[in-house]
């Protein structure tokens, strides 16, 4: 639900209403943007500032006072000051005693500082309650209207009250408040709007990589080769051919990765014979950007089922498709239908369109809000079996394909095999560790280390412990797959 | 998760658990339906009544007493009342001081009344605790099972206790709370539920008479101008060429629709050389329903990607192969291979499927689970350099299909050029302007313009101010694009 | 935004920080998990067990004390014990007087107690504050970084302070408290974890069942049959003409079958003059899945719409038209352009399009973070008007699909009609009793009665009842549709 203080509409101030009066410190752009929007939504404002007489561009309606002054009109004092001219708090410490100071500050940088802007600010201002927010809209979005992106206010701090008393404001103004616990959690609320998707950068890196590559490979099999050995021009497949031979293979093998980290977990687990083991740092980056690796893998899948799907449309092959039939008419050549030829390319379509399907249901599942509605028995179900599932069918749909022309004599050029055949190494590995991996005699031993017990320890004393202690039932179907 | 008084469940309440009592005012529907709702979830449920005699179909386990006697039972009071029946709160003034009345009303046009019911309600009675509530649920969802649509209950009210009671009675019935702050948001929650789609009601008139004219536009062209000059019966061409041209068309169009504003706004601003003056209403507007706008034009791209799609399968096409290959055949023509039509065509349907994708990035980055996930700079990343992106890769891919068709010469039919070339306006005029716009001197000045400089203010004022308030530096980033 | 402490960060702790105190109950895998989660997160952490002497694998920087001098360093104790075990807490009442437990344990089995196991903790010891909290999280999520399903940590307790402690913990562990009010919603946070998907189970069984039947059908009629009477090898038909038979098929039944219970609850209104009167179990069942159904119908639709747009890349396809062609060039036969096919052809296509489109919409809107964002009204226009708009386009995409079919004499195999014949029976069913009930006349009764009249009660009251009553106009618009 949009609030009342947009932009669009006329305002309806409630003259009834008596105003609350709110104090901004700092007459910058945000602070000025801010005090616009709070005029906008019928508070009263006044900003303090060093040069109350020299201070321009301010809203109308609003006082201009200096610091003091200006602190003692108001409960709730909005700081929109940059932290390295916060030396000034050090004469006001009397006049904000219990006063609610709001730090909207930014820094440049991800982590500039020791300690976050908001608890530097509460150790020069002890008195005060201190409470972080509004550090996340833009002073655009507060006058062109918020954008979805910019309604999220992250709110912390160390007394309720307050903050209670900021997230009230932050309705008001239209914008949603998102509690964030106490000031410790400022630090993480100042990094946030300077980050740019560092989840996706690993995958995203990969992917750009893997396609590069298996680009110049693929030119150099279907473009170069040809022109070399046969004086054929087919510098046309640079816009579909070769983009549907490199996005499934990049698709296929940002899947496997998918799972690879949960198998080299796994293994490293029964080697170490214990679960209580960190493991390495990149093992855990990994794994910690799994999803993101799965989605950049859906993206290239879905350009692969286009640009198949678009194949008949395609100039070359209705030429082809016309000569050929041609060719078989002045000829007079017989063509009978072969059924192994329909039912093995049948086949490999069919492997392919439903490893795609379970592949965007996987997507699906990776919503925000669809995983949240989702328990983790549910969730784990979702990506561990129809994950593997996914892989065993697109890997299917590969070698099958690959079954077709293995059989064709041109299957090295420059003793380069086809594309497809480097892209099966990965999923293969992947899908036969996993195998083994579920072999009864193993998955028991997996499933123990899961469950807090560890080889290398008296088994007595976890057998004792396991008994009076929360129940690792639950814990084993939780635990059965990485 | 779902709560636990489902209908489809049977009811288990705990006998040991002392009942809550509650009471309503008023017999009507939703009073029915809520106080059958409460009995189902556990709570003892007490109806006031102006006649308690007369009232009937009230559920059984309820109680109906006179609004005095009623109110005296219970410490919250659901009042499911119309507004017009209030006035005879003043006579209950007493009985209610310090109880928790919850406004569940709902008025039957948008803005009926200068304030809430909810306001309206806490004047009548000063002394008791108003909350407003449930008003989003209808009696139906009550009964029939909580479809997610109605499982949100707007909470609002000014004292805090009221509100958190209010709120646990309405997640005992197995709906969300949401709490939405002061009863100043009341009015907001009472127009919430009369809206029909506010939003998308510009975008969808405007897209349909896109549609609607385009359509007769290609009617006139490839139906009526064959049909007069030549006499062909193009008439099947209704069902899937023509809204193949019609979609694709209004989608362009629509997508630049999207950017058009924000070229505006940032030429209004280098004029004013300021950003301090509120832009018309009509681009305000335009500039909020810029997302609905987006997703109308997404509904019809995935409609040409279709579309274009089912080509090969139809009669007509399959029809007319079959044909130029047997005219071929019989006429003994040669067909050579055009290596450049090959590429041409080929780069087309390449520069379309990557304008696709990019757009559904675009659409599901818009979903509000997903939007609320990313942080400003994240969000303006996607939304404007991928928006742009996808822009000029969907006009690149119309001048391309254009650059085969130019070329013939039944370009002009009745003086009207080819639909796509009308599409083509808006879209390559965005792409000029938003050119021009970031040419770095440009750039610079609407830069600073959006970090709050003016021109017309004496530049050494805001410089002073600029160094002592919170960084621009961190608003340059955010400001770098509308 | 992801929280603090993370696995993948170094850790900075802030030593300035005076550290909390937790006490966990319990050095199981999962209190040892935790106890190790909470010490990389700042806390302090005093394990209360049995046998501290015997205890081992706990995490380094850990204490480790009997259960009631644990008890006394902390004000929060975390019990991670199985409920079979709690009997030892009446020797701790008198220490435990005041703090806050927090129950962390799952059931093996949904509903194993008569009370869940916080409620019999809350029994045992009357003096504490227990809080229901963590059951939602693994062990192993914990260590090796939350996944999304994992990050949502149910909350409930009745102290509202105790729990706003709790809340705050689990936001420094880096996951998200939701508030799930008092105790008595318990033990719906312990069944939660046990589910595996229970509204999906019947529209999945029902699903599968459809397919299963239709699949055998469809191998009779179209490879048993002509291999019996022609002796064709039709067995390519397996990988995808058979499937592209049975998905629509699926995808069409399953889609009558969300409208189906609505029709028949409003024809049992209209039948028992009364809308207080509880449907059926079954129905009631049937209403809360249609969600699920209606998903799982889209699963197949998706499908059939990929499997009809490879059709052109299939050899059988190509090998066909080719053979087609020859036969027409080799007996010089004419083949003359039918309009009406093309025409009937393309709107059979465009029909299904058009329906898919909808279809997309609509499973678009179901999506958590989408129909959170509609209203009531909003989301029955969506649901309601879109979805009979997009049953009835499919149903009609069927009906000219067969009207082609319907012409040729082939139509009857072994008595057996064609399966898409089966497929219209419960749409046509359904479209058609729907018509009925908005035909005026029954559509103003049913709207009575959904507004609370009832038949067999003397109308003059329940009229004077609405007169007094929230209006039950604005429920008018709500009731018009199931």
């Amino acid at each position: 639900m949009e609030n009342s203080c947009t932009n669009a509409l006329p305002l309806t101030v409630n003259s009834s209403q008596k105003k609350e009066t709110v104090c901004i410190f700092g007459t910058g752009d945000f602070g000025r943007s801010l005090g616009l929007k709070m005029l906008q939504c019928g508070y009263a404002v006044v900003f303090g500032s060093r040069n109350p007489q020299m201070s321009s561009l301010l809203p109308s309606g609003a006082e201009v006072l200096s610091y003091s002054e200006a602190a003692q009109k108001s409960d709730v004092i909005i700081v929109a000051i940059h932290r390295d001219h916060y030396n000034f708090f050090i004469d006001l410490i009397e006049v904000l005693h219990g006063k609610i100071l709001v730090d909207v500050s930014n820094n440049l940088k991800i982590n500039q500082y020791p300690e976050s802007n908001a608890e530097y600010l509460a150790q020069l201002v002890p008195g005060a309650h201190v409470v972080k927010a509004f550090n996340t809209i833009s002073a655009w979005a507060l006058q062109s209207g918020a954008l979805d992106a910019s309604r999220q206010v992250f709110v912390c701090g160390n007394d309720t009250n307050a903050k209670h008393r900021v997230m009230d404001i932050v309705r008001a103004l239209g914008l949603t408040p998102l509690d964030q616990g106490s000031l410790i959690a400022a630090k993480e609320i100042e990094n946030y709007p300077l980050q740019l998707f560092p989840m996706w950068r690993f995958p995203f890196c990969l992917s750009a990589a893997l396609c590069v590559f298996f680009f110049f490979y693929c030119v150099i099999r279907d473009i170069i080769y040809p022109y070399v050995h046969k004086k054929e021009n087919h510098i046309f497949r640079l816009a579909i051919s070769i983009p549907n031979r490199v996005f499934p293979i990049t698709a296929l093998i940002l899947l496997a990765l998918v799972y690879l980290p949960g198998v080299i977990a796994a293994i490293l687990q029964l080697y170490r014979g214990t679960k209580y083991q960190r493991f390495p740092a990149w093992l855990d980056h990994w794994m910690l950007c799994r999803k993101q690796l799965g989605l950049v893998a859906l993206g290239f899948a879905f350009l692969h089922a286009i640009y198949t799907l678009v194949i008949p449309i395609r100039y070359y092959v209705r030429w082809r498709l016309r000569n050929v039939t041609v060719t078989q008419v002045i000829n007079k050549k017989d063509d009978p239908f072969s059924t192994s030829s329909a039912l093995l390319g049948d086949s490999y379509v069919s492997l392919g369109i439903l490893g795609f399907f379970l592949f965007v249901l996987l997507g699906i599942t990776s919503l925000p809000s669809v995983s949240n509605m989702v328990n983790w028995r549910e969730f784990r179900f979702v990506q561990s079996k129809l994950g593997y599932l996914t892989l065993a069918l697109c890997t299917a749909h590969t070698l099958v394909y690959g079954g077709k022309r293995f059989l064709s004599s041109t299957a090295l050029r420059w003793y380069l095999p086809s594309a497809y055949i480097l892209a099966l190494i990965i999923p293969c590995t992947v899908l036969v560790v996993k195998f083994i991996l579920i072999i009864p005699c193993i998955d028991k031993t997996l499933t123990r280390i899961r469950q807090g017990w560890e080889r290398n320890s008296t088994s007595s004393k976890s057998l004792l412990l396991g008994k009076s202690d929360v129940s690792s039932k639950v814990e084993r179907t939780w635990a059965s797959e990485i």
